[in-house]
């Protein structure tokens, strides 16, 4: 890769700084779990994997605050430095999946004494990014498969090594496909309104030397219609029992565009990105960001002042619309809700495509 | 509406430099035909019936500029004139109307000497603009029976009185049916690359007093899967003879998605942007633009340097996914190549509503 996404050294968390990117590689270091939060909620650090590896550490650097007092008045502490990262975004489950992870760890060890307990902390972070970095790989190798040599093909928003602990997820998938000795080229929607595509998926795949296309999010659809898009594949921030996936905004028009051109349209994620709480789409929260991020750019006004503008940061793209979903364990067929629960059991063998349906 | 897109006065074209809005409202004077074909190459004007009225007057600036010399080298410098303004930007096709009505002039007078071909000249290209706002307040009054009271009405690019002479085609509609007194919100796209949604349309309808919201292209389809847009009306740069339409690119995305979502989608243009020696929307010659117009914006960088993008002007909408095509002479009704035939013989009546179909 070239770069770590995110990075534990000696007591603190550094996070490569996405806002700044491509302009500039420079890292925001927290010492803090508030310093993690408000990294998270500006977005220096985004894409829901990454945002999860973030709030373990921030739970381990909360722990670490902790000066002393009974465990009782430890756990009131930590549910608050749960709440302060778990306020931060609202889509991304990953968030919550990790913090329940970090607190189980917590509530298990809070007997053990302050070094046993932050270093069982440290430990249980360490691992949730091990494991996010291994389920990507092999999300890689199980996916690549669907990605046949010489095709052209769609990505938005970021779901990269920067979305991720590294590799990333749709990616990943695309990189295995490349490290197969497959020839990819890649058409990356821009992303407005944060440019993520832009900034951040043009520069890992310039980093990695894959052939990419800027466009911009209109475009798509037009590419579609003369055939120069074969298949579509993208990340997600919360799959939903049923396999409805909400994923950045502008993610339900890609897989609709899709369907009406008959192109594949995969979604990349691991296993806690699924929310089996989470009956449908429809009831994912969806985020509401500043108007601001559509009416400026980069501080510049784009559009007249005081014009009202529309920001969720997410959208859902019901589950009919997905051809399947790879994850770690293998790819998810239709149907979905019988197919993710099946997951939860299944186990790829090392050499093993594990198809799912 | 409180400015003018165009304006001749004293032998010279004012032009509303249209890439400097919202932030300043200037002017670009020509007093040469040169001048003309950079503020239509530059996009100083654009919008396809305001660079067909562009183009008469750098016509007329053209026929001004000759000192003298015999007919046949008058006609050779004509035709010079014309090459350099339709060399400009090839997809309206509103620029080659209003050229050769230009030309017609310049061939019926030539003999007359140089003060009355001017004023017959002057005249001609003086009766474009007028025919052209006349044509947008036509369409608006028979368009605007097709938006119902209490509705959002989506809309693409700028199709408002800065792409025409005044009053505009697809906000010509939206002002009609306001005017009516109806109650009417207007979802903005920003139109990425060159953001005439964001900056042209989002300030008209400011003006205009009509409530809207700006969203990023690629929020259309989510605001139309949550039943929040109920139809979608958009100008054209050319309209095919089978009833293709070329514009803006992203309106072929609209299309589909108001298509799969079955909400209407109409397209208002004056009878001079239908191409009836062009048979389909595939033949339309689609303008390439500089791909620093996505890489880059307003001078600043969005993507890492040496990043490849595409970057097509325009896209073509199959007629299959039009629901009429708003005209001053009426509302045309599939199927469109019959029916847009028969426009040249149709006539509204002052208080008729024309159904052609």
């Amino acid at each position: 890769m070239g770069f770590k996404t995110l990075e534990w050294k000696k007591g603190r968390l550094y996070l490569l700084d996405q806002r700044k990117l491509p302009l500039k590689e420079s890292f925001v270091a927290c010492a803090t779990y508030q310093e993690v939060a408000r990294a998270v909620r500006d977005m220096a650090v985004r894409g829901a994997p990454a945002i999860g590896v973030a709030a373990a550490f921030g739970m381990l650097l909360g722990a670490r605050q902790w000066k002393s007092g009974t465990p009782a008045l430890l756990e009131k502490h930590m549910n608050q430095v749960a709440r302060a990262l778990l306020s931060t975004r609202p889509t991304a489950v990953n968030l919550v999946w990790a913090v329940e992870r970090m607190r189980a760890v917590l509530i298990r060890n809070v007997i053990r004494g302050k070094q046993a307990l932050l270093q069982a902390l440290e430990d249980e972070a360490g691992k949730i990014l091990e494991e996010d970095l291994r389920a990507n790989r092999e999300m890689g190798r199980q996916g690549q498969i669907l990605i046949p040599d010489g095709v052209s093909v769609l990505t938005h928003c970021n779901a990269g090594a920067l979305a991720t602990a590294g590799y990333g997820t749709a990616l990943g998938v695309i990189r295995a496909a490349r490290e197969a000795g497959k020839r990819v080229h890649v058409y990356v929607d821009e992303t407005r309104p944060l440019l993520q595509g832009a900034r951040l998926t043009a520069w890992e795949l310039m980093k990695a030397r894959i052939p990419f296309t800027l466009i911009t999010d209109s475009m798509a659809g037009w590419l579609m219609a003369q055939g120069k898009i074969h298949l579509a594949i993208t990340g997600a921030d919360r799959i939903a029992a049923n396999g409805d996936v909400a994923n950045k905004i502008g993610t339900y028009s890609v897989a609709l565009l899709c369907r009406a051109h008959r192109i594949p349209f995969y979604v990349a994620a691991p296993i806690s990105t699924i929310d089996f709480s989470t009956e449908r789409g429809e009831k994912v929260p969806i985020e509401q960001r500043a108007p601001t991020e559509v009416t400026t750019l980069q501080g510049r006004r784009l559009a007249p002042q005081r014009a009202k503008a529309y920001n969720p940061a997410f959208d859902v793209t019901p589950h009919r619309f997905i051809s399947a979903i790879i994850t770690e364990r293998g790819i998810v067929q239709r149907p979905f809700r019988r197919n993710l629960k099946k997951i939860l059991s299944g186990t790829a063998t090392e050499n093993g495509q594990i198809w799912i349906g």
